[in-house]
């Protein structure tokens, strides 16, 4: 079912220094930062050549990364891409296993459909699910 | 500097359960478990397209990751690849930033020399530098 990591979710809280750091002192391909007020979060892309790792911070206090960062940031979430979002969500489903929400897929970050699965499902990691 | 991200680490507590489910339930190529008592540990490989998972265990209570899993488990560390270790490690420390131990390369869990970066100067995030 899991096909390519698409992404690993890191969350920082100065993310120009981070963004900095990766670039300069790291020698990776980091974009310029991105604002998504949707979804609660600013964010460079860093480009690795099989993957790609995502440095996010939040972009107000009701970000749903503000808790997590208050906490002291870091590894926050792993993506996984899918071919069939929704049968994915089902065959989980039917395994027991919990999706976050109310089980719809929504249009995530990078404007497909996403889905997050519950962390104590998977030993405290949380899993993003996106439509290849 | 740093080029592929050659694996993801997540520390858990029931092996072959993780194991199983990332099997049966997402579907992923899971290796069968491996003890690396040198290490520290014991750990599958999900083996995706584009870059590995590395699920890990605590070997006995003198593990590295024992701590760590009595805070919760979950996402560990990543590893970069990298042409030159001593030469990545040598820019590092020219820009200020640390290297855990003596500096020195050590042979990873792949046979291959690796180094860890302070987590403290990269927001929280433990980065395992490999010789590619």
């Amino acid at each position: 079912m899991i096909g390519r990591l698409n992404h690993v979710a890191i969350v920082v809280g100065d993310l120009e220094a981070e963004a900095t750091r990766y670039r300069d002192v790291l020698g990776a391909a980091v974009s310029e930062p991105h604002a998504l007020p949707d979804h609660g979060v600013r964010l460079v892309f860093v480009d690795l050549p099989n993957t790609r790792v995502e440095l996010l911070t939040p972009f107000d206090k009701t970000s749903p990364i503000h808790a997590f960062l208050a906490k002291g940031g870091g590894l926050h979430h792993v993506c996984y891409e899918v071919e069939d979002i929704e049968a994915s969500r089902d065959r989980l489903l039917a395994s027991g296993l919990r999706v976050l929400g109310d089980g719809d897929p929504r249009i995530g970050a990078h404007g497909k459909p996403v889905l997050f699965l519950h962390p104590k499902d998977f030993a405290g990691t949380l899993i993003e699910l996106q439509q290849a």
